[in-house]
């Protein structure tokens, strides 16, 4: 069979066939406009997944279903999205507005949850129970438990970015303080980069910033510490610190054979991997068992396509 | 079917015979002796379970199976004792033990998942997930996920109490700093409690303590907030706090149908749980989706030895 994944973000739609060994035979997108009414976004995701399908040759009666993965949290029991950060389709019946244009099963998922599920599908080895950490513009995450996605018993769960590290700490976007998303986000190495730069504009870091922060990104204060900078590799460090803060909870919690980093910023492969490697090592829970494996996730940009579109096989 | 279930304790081991709705027929005890070999525990281990069978008069046929709950890790798959914080039973083949007595399926499980599902098969109504808290000398948990008890990969998910809530903070016995077992446990309530009698002697507190702290217990600042003295409200609203910390993390990262709340300190009822829900409902990550009940656990003391006997129905 194959199916149809769909990754709706705030800026563009993307739409893909996928065959049972995850591999993408088919794309297309199209700008999400993120402010027009949910009728129209869920006309065009609609219209996307069918024109995925009918390009690609492949007869419908071969086309398991439809997955939606949305940057916020849904209901697949009931084909509605709940809520979005920056779409607008709260409490919107996406399900029947899709199948308007296609008449396929539709599943709905959370992206972070999808890339989850497509990182699991598509690992080399087999096992049961796997967390996967995106760091981005927030800290999300997936729990695959017994071979299936947990979203716990109101579809939202997995919130691990909101797991607190720091009683009083900085202000969340969630409302509490001191969040793990607050100190672990790309937006929070971004922000602690800039203080830096900031306090010392005479630096490396604020040199490479540039005069009004246009060159700060993630990526600014690990290519310093590459250079040797040790500003800079100091920034990395302690972020890096924060990020195992989260992960040392999720094992003492989990205890999963995989727990597996994505987003853009794990790009920084080993350099990210090895000091945290280290801290992990030292403050979880100690036991003579077995322990959990820390990777890079494998799919980058497509895992929450693919794990779109396998929101069919879950069910 | 009967159900033998046994729980381990640092001071004594209590045995039960319990029938398919969770009634205790029958018991045996013996106190634990904790630092004699592992052989001869597990030998009393299993003449106790010996003992309740031939006691209850039920046919040993009708028996499905003998369960151990345990103060540590153990591996179910392998019927050894990994570690325990108090008992001499380190990489101990308890499983092997303990059929030398009396030829049945014996189980194994870490203390706080066997209260966990002896909660589970004891509740009231039906639900797929289930996160139980326990406070007491530490904090610990079990967590239920698909009617199942999850455990991990290695036998020892579920140390939810070394979770990190303050960065840096109070040292833990697990080697980390600012666990919430540090700050939420009835070891910490206890030492909350003391530092303030040491900083106000003239506090009714510190009466309430004795001269040498010698009534100086869990429920020392409890009851004298129940009779109205502001300090001791103080103590146990700032501890509260602390336990209302985890939960939030808790729900936001499970969404469990149910949060249940265990140990003996539970038996303080709504003067735990109505602060605790205000604070969880004001801190835990929103959306308009239904949202985790609190509740206080059911079964007290015998949830252990229930939920060891019922680990033979998950397998």
């Amino acid at each position: 069979m194959y199916y149809i994944g769909i990754d709706v973000g705030g800026t563009n739609i993307k739409a893909g066939l996928v065959d049972e060994e995850g591999t993408v035979l088919c794309r297309a997108q199209t700008p999400t406009l993120a402010q027009r009414p949910g009728e129209e976004i869920g006309a065009d995701i609609g219209r996307l997944a069918k024109a995925v399908a009918e390009d690609s040759g492949v007869p419908h009666s071969e086309i398991h279903s439809v997955g939606i993965g949305m940057p916020g949290a849904c209901s697949d029991e009931t084909g509605c999205v709940l809520y979005t950060a920056n779409i607008n389709f709260s409490r919107f019946p996406l399900r029947e507005a899709v199948q308007k244009e296609i008449r396929l099963p539709v599943h709905l998922g959370n992206d972070a949850n999808c890339a989850a599920l497509g990182e699991y599908y598509m690992l080399p080895e087999k096992t049961e129970n796997l967390v996967f950490i995106t760091l981005g513009t927030g800290v999300g995450g997936g729990l695959i438990i017994g071979g299936k996605l947990y979203t716990g018993f109101n579809g939202i769960a997995g919130e691990v970015g909101h797991i607190m590290l720091r009683h009083g700490g900085e202000a969340c976007g969630c409302g509490r303080r001191g969040c793990w998303e607050a100190y672990a986000s790309v937006t929070a190495l971004i922000r602690q980069t800039r203080a830096f730069a900031e306090a010392h504009p005479e630096s490396a870091v604020a040199k490479s910033c540039g005069e009004n922060f246009e060159h700060l990104s993630g990526k600014t204060a690990f290519a310093l510490a590459r250079q040797g900078d040790t500003d800079a590799a100091k920034i990395v460090e302690t972020w890096i610190g924060y990020v195992a803060d989260g992960i040392v909870d999720m094992i003492n919690i989990f205890q999963p054979r995989l727990l597996l980093i994505g987003g853009a910023i794990s790009r920084e492969g080993d350099m990210l991997l090895q000091p945290l490697r280290q801290i992990v090592e030292a403050e979880m829970y100690k036991s003579r068992v077995p322990q959990t494996e820390i990777r890079i996730a494998a799919l980058g940009n497509d895992a929450g396509l693919i794990g779109a579109a396998f929101l069919g096989k879950q069910s």
